[in-house]
């Protein structure tokens, strides 16, 4: 993307946001419908949920406000949406299903924020933004599945929320890595610091 | 997009929307800021503006709702946001300046709505879901630019707001041609209809 | 309220509204423990859940959208909000505690929304507003409790989201009197139609 | 209201939020047009005024963040709502309307947050929830017009994104004063601390 890069950067795009005070984690859609190529999976989720749990991990040792998001459709399909018309198997995401749970690599503690959610966003139809700002939390570490969708609807509703967002580029995965690739650029030049892992773990 | 376009296949994302009884035209951005490859245009956004222009004669024609937005930013900077970080001249963007003027070849006519935002999306902050709500609006025929940035942030809160997205893929422009590319498969394969200026006049 | 009545009289408050073309049933907040007086309840909310049963039985032979609401708490109390500091025993309406199911004989019928929120209104931080848009739905039939509270929040957000709101009087019910007296009058003057459900009974 | 006061006593509401760390003072819908009794204007706003002038001067000797709130529609009508059905002349209060303009002893100044709004809520269709949010606000201190109308409003909804709401009953007016009354009640019983100015001034 070299010429698209010369565009951003003449135009002064893609400037530094940096890390906040007070940062929270958020992980999206680890679900294990979404870590099944059979289902919604593929690509590179299988390593994020790698470098996803080593974070998690230091999250709570540093006791950080955690907080996750599953797709919940209700059972008797009541609450269905555009999206399910788009991709009609969504609505297999219910409260019990298999598919909808939490990877268990990563299964949420008890007083970490578990968000239900029927759109991309993990902000869109939820409290998860009142969480946030009643806590305090200035940024908030991007996670999840899949780049070019969730996490991207998430990582620019973080920032039009006035959360400072930094998207952990190791631990966002998508099943097919042009789209992850693509929407990493647009996220980075546009609403978010997009960073590696480590770099994240050597700030908290 | 060959082996992305199989994988989006078989887990039957991509399925057609179609068209709604009480569609709204939605231009997004077309101000002279985005016209000027030296300010924030370039690419094919030139001729995304001319396409737009028969659009939105033909929607005045047939007398749907239009809605035009523009990103404007307060005098004083008192309203300045996290994106303006990322993308510092934005705040050149006010209410005065000829940068935020919608572009001569499609001003709105008294009784179009004219949306100020400052945040991607032209449903953030912003009172254009109950406006398109109250008129009983169904389907936005989504225009603008940038296809990577204001415009599918546009196209998907549509969607999560209960509208069907029409997003008018030559009637869209952004200034590289990379992301403009990238953002169409993903607002094709998830959240809207992609469809050429062509066959939305035909339905109109 | 004689000298209220005047003031908002000769300001031209008040103003009817009308009923629109697709009601949607709202009933917000009819469960178990706002239906004891030991918990939230008391007052008319009993009267109010009998008038409710009937319009709710006219509302299903009309085929019309029915959304209850109950407020729902997650067990580990993760997301306890600042209404649970002004408000502590709140936190007990969790998923599956009895004061948090709906009255047996408002039981939601499969296909029929049910909202679970955490704040007054039905729509914040919901779904609700998307479910009725995409519904084609114009007018918002509001019903339950408590009139000072949900009912009144609820009434006003259908009004900023585009839905015309009418507050079915007798089938609203409040823990005492005053308040609902006093939000009734206020709805009526500044957000909403306020008539019996006899008169909404005659137009479904 | 004593056997108001006894029913929710009974019910453990009212409990105390307490002072933040980081208060905004937030003044609402103080325009010429709502100081006029032969406008929206009346009962106790001119003393409202009077106090509001005072905790503003020391709110900006402290520094903290100001947000100054407006009704204000487009010349046009463009964007004529559903409240506009119910209140007609709410039309007339336009960008440049005598009346819509902020009342001469609290004119912003530069630096200072002023949000347009065309429904009660300052928060509703604007960016003032991510505005003080990213500005790291935790308490919004409520004053303005009307105490029945948009201060209800707009402390309800600085409770509901997660701010502390202390509503400043003597800062705040109203046409009439038993829905003055009415409404300090249930702000005070579920929403938001009903303080003196006097008490906010020796906090700050």
């Amino acid at each position: 993307m070299t010429s698209e890069n010369d565009v951003y950067e003449k135009q002064n795009f893609g400037n530094k946001l940096g890390f906040g005070n007070s940062p929270a984690l958020l992980i999206v859609d680890f679900v294990n419908g979404f870590n099944d190529p059979n289902a919604f999976g593929g690509g590179n989720i299988p390593e994020a949920i790698e470098t996803t749990k080593s974070l998690l991990k230091v999250a709570r040792e540093k006791n950080i406000t955690i907080a996750h998001t599953r797709v919940v459709f209700s059972d008797d399909s009541s609450d269905l949406n555009i999206m399910c018309k788009k991709v009609p198997s969504l609505k297999t995401l219910t409260e019990a299903s298999e598919s909808s749970q939490i990877v268990s690599s990563l299964t949420p503690l008890p007083g970490e924020i578990v968000i239900r959610k029927q759109v991309p966003s993990a902000f869109f139809g939820t409290n998860l933004a009142p969480q946030l700002t009643a806590r305090g939390v200035d940024t908030v570490l991007v996670t999840g599945c899949t780049t070019s969708g969730c996490v991207r609807a998430s990582a620019l509703d973080a920032m039009c929320w006035g959360f400072m967002p930094i998207v952990v580029a190791d631990a966002c995965g998508d099943r097919a890595i042009g789209p992850h690739e693509a929407n990493l650029f647009d996220l980075k030049q546009k609403y978010a610091d997009v960073v590696k892992a480590d770099e994240v773990i050597k700030e908290l």
